[in-house]
């Protein structure tokens, strides 16, 4: 989970080459969020984390696609305010952004994830 | 409103240069939809039609974007399943497709439509 994020925090700025820049919360925007889910990998990856309930590293997310393309969906993630990414040794962690999305899109991420459930049951995929 | 679309019906295919493609209900997909309602204006025009409750001509929702740019955004919410654009005489009418995403992905239109709400009045915006 997520450290707390304040409302205005200032914690957008990377502040050193191992801090990965992060929205503050009141920074997160509903289209950017809208926009990181909208691919399947990323949803998929989500539904991962949200599985989990924990941070997890990104080697430990299975994608059929190459390395730099996995780091690169976990950085528009990042980047739109979905996870927060921070460095444990040398294991990049994961973690889904959940209070910040319930307080700022009450009922959203919980709903987008029932949808990627209800559509992977139809379409009998992962 | 849109007109009723049964799931599996063969609506995909335009059959005259006046009929416009839209996806049958079943081809419809969550990602194309999120992706749909990532772009401000297009999520403006969802709110608008939501608002109204009713089929509106394009002309008569007004974004500050060219023509070209308009005709674009109704493209792209109308291939994701989005809304029905159909000819009234030389008018295109645009509808919610809200039966279709209600049963597809139930509460997400309205999950997104209360998010939009909450970001305007945050942000002091439209």
């Amino acid at each position: 989970m997520e450290a707390p994020d304040e409302p205005g925090a200032a914690v957008t700025t990377a502040t050193s080459p191992r801090d990965l820049a992060h929205p503050a919360r009141d920074e997160i925007r509903l289209e950017g969020v809208l926009h990181a889910l909208s691919d399947p990998m990323r949803l998929r990856v989500v539904r991962e984390l949200a599985a989990t309930g924990a941070e997890v590293s990104c080697s430990s997310i299975e994608l059929p696609v190459t390395k730099s393309t996995t780091t690169h969906h976990f950085r528009v993630l990042r980047e739109a305010g979905v996870i927060r990414q921070t460095y444990r040794g040398t294991a990049k962690m994961n973690g889904l952004r959940r209070d910040a999305l319930d307080a700022l899109f009450p009922g959203l991420l919980d709903t987008v994830l029932s949808a990627a459930e209800g559509q992977a049951a139809r379409l009998n995929a992962p």
